[in-house]
């Protein structure tokens, strides 16, 4: 008892020094309006055009495609929206399966599910905190087969469609031999970037590496529109295809209703737009400003035992999205009272989600061997990473 | 010839006349924001409250329970997504039927398939311009067979789960007969009340007849919140349902992240919240604004030949968000003359939407003989409906 209380102390005093002096509660990710966020947002009401009229989604596309080195990017309601088109653009189907990891945000699975696919737990490393293509590569080599056609599950003789690797907290996953896998294994690629806008693998921005990728831009995300995700791909077929189909698949005509398929009503409105490109002209002051608070967590904690805080991989220049403590193994038992201890002193800290097949309605998805994911989410808590600290 | 020319020539002129003098180009609908909307916004952006927590989610759903009369209202992203969730939330399942006109826009089919369900397509009526509920009882005393777990089609051997009837154009469908039809066949009552905000069948504000029912902000509704909608229930545990799977079914708590079912993140941002908040406040004067419009097209048409300004049937009290000519038959062949003329100077008008069957995604599916949807969709043509006209 007298240790626990006394390495539970020193951390909520290592985070303590890590905050403005005299704070009451920090939240955990804060939004930042400090650019043009008023100035295009009444712009909006002055002309009328909030809705599906309007530039700003136009420029927003188009600022999101040149920061990631996209082709093209369409903006979307939402991450889990965006998910829901990659998913079904690579063509994934009724009751196919969807290779995802173990450790991830209920929207990754989620997704899966809205295309009537089954997900399959992967994985994880602690190097990255994401998705094991090491381990993944031998776990397909065990139960996979590989067709003309693509790839089946051996035990449940469903195909398997895709893998969708996502980025921890912003930091990237092990991208290239990920990608080798999946032209092993004849699986289309599709990051979940959600976390990661800012985050580069091997000087690449994350998101350019599968046929498609996603993006979000919920209230506590790096950049925020109120709600909003975006699709991003270097295939121009693609991109077209997305944005046709998330805005109902309507043909273009002066006045006549005609829809080629079933589509979605998954567009951004130009409101939030609008506050998407005053928020992308502040990127990357923002970056610089969560680079610094990051440093400022290691040095503070280098000195504390027990645990640490979680690097970028050595191929990845992170946005550092949420800062991440890493309990040792041995004080894994601490975390529910550091959570509490800091919470209950106005710090906001919370653990890693509660890993997909521990859910009921997952329980009887198929996964592989996940002690790593196991271990990872009991050690995991994230600290306060807003761009004003 | 010359007859054709003439007729569409005093069309015109009928138009022109109801339209602001020296007008330059008039939208069908376009929003209105002369209240709080800035100030709500800014309060938004002020305190970073932008997203999913904050206070306009709260008072707009309240404002809409109020307004309607209904016990819940739960706000979303947009009408699409109240309808998806709002047919999940009755029981619609992977290869159920779901009855719904053949006249509506595309958003009302689209959804009967997010849930993996068939829609079946019913006939309209010239009286309301919506779904017959006289002409439905006949057709499905035909077609149906009344078991005690629900209704099934004769035919096709698939369980027909609930009927969704709109409210064209505002335009109230005649809800009692149809309710009486839902008891006897054992179905459930979906009302797409998406264009019928403002809109009362016998004194009783529309979406109140069914299990839930749903509403659209979008940008060319009486009210916009850039995109919105709303789900509306008189059954709180629906209405409670409906909150909980529309933002990822976490269950409370203090950090830990455990979902108990399939979520969908359908949330509204409380920055376009804030936008319903002040447009609520205006409502009473909108559609005051909006009657004043509609008594000005029937004044002007009166004396113009072959054509008339669809009036709300007699047991309703409709919102008119869209004013609509209905051609006499013999002129049907005129439809496409007239848009185009009225297009051309400036004037917005449109065309029914195309029937649903006539989609190729929706080619296959069942339907009744739809005589009247297909008489009314050559005949139909929307005109210029906004507030500040
Ligand atoms: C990993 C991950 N995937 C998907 C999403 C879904 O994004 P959104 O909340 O914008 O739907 C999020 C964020 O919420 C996320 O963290
Ligand atoms: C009849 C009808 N149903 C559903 C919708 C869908 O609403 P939303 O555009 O908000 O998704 C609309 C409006 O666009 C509509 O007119």
């Amino acid at each position: 008892m007298t240790d626990n209380s006394f390495a539970v102390a020193a951390i909520i005093d290592g985070l303590k020094r890590c905050l403005p002096a005299g704070y009451k509660s920090v939240g955990l990710h804060e939004p930042c309006f400090a650019g043009n966020e008023w100035k295009y947002v009444k712009d909006c009401l002055d002309t009328g055009w909030v809705s599906s009229v309007g530039k700003y989604v136009d420029l927003f596309e188009k600022k999101l495609a040149e920061y990631t080195g996209a082709k093209r990017a369409v903006a979307v309601v939402n991450g889990t929206a965006a998910l829901h088109i990659a998913l079904k653009l690579v063509g994934t189907e009724r009751d196919d399966e969807v290779l995802v990891p173990a450790l991830t945000f209920i929207a990754t699975t989620n997704a899966i599910t809205y295309c009537g696919a089954v997900p399959h737990f992967i994985d994880s490393e602690e190097r990255t905190l994401g998705l094991d293509p090491h381990k993944l590569n031998d776990y397909l080599r065990e139960i996979a087969e590989v067709r003309s056609e693509g790839c089946f599950n051996r035990k449940t003789k469903r195909r398997i469609r895709a893998v969708v690797p996502m980025h921890t907290f912003g930091h990237p996953v092990d991208l290239d031999p990920l990608a080798e896998v999946c032209v092993r294994f004849k699986l289309d690629l599709v990051e979940d970037a959600a976390e990661s806008l800012g985050s580069f693998y091997k000087g690449c921005h994350t998101g350019n590496w599968g046929g498609l990728s996603t993006l979000s831009f919920n209230g506590n995300k790096t950049i925020t529109t109120g709600g909003g995700g975006a699709i991003i791909t270097n295939n121009e077929d693609l991109g077209k295809l997305a944005k046709h189909i998330t805005t109902t698949a309507k043909v273009p005509h002066r006045w006549a209703f005609y829809h080629d398929q079933i589509g979605y009503n998954y567009r951004l409105p130009n409101i939030n737009a609008a506050l998407g490109c005053a928020q992308m002209e502040q990127l990357p002051d923002f970056l610089a400003k969560k680079r610094m608070l990051a440093e400022r967590y290691f040095h503070e904690f280098t000195g504390i035992q027990g645990v640490r805080v979680f690097r970028e991989p050595e191929f990845a220049r992170s946005n550092y999205w949420l800062n991440t403590m890493v309990l040792d193994k041995e004080n894994k038992m601490y975390r529910d009272v550091i959570l509490e201890a800091a919470n209950d002193c106005g710090i906001a800290t919370r653990p890693a989600w509660t890993l997909m097949y521990k859910l009921p309605m997952f329980e009887s998805c198929p996964r592989m061997d996940v002690s790593v994911a196991e271990d990872l989410e009991k050690r995991i808590i994230n600290i306060p990473s807003s761009v004003f600290l």
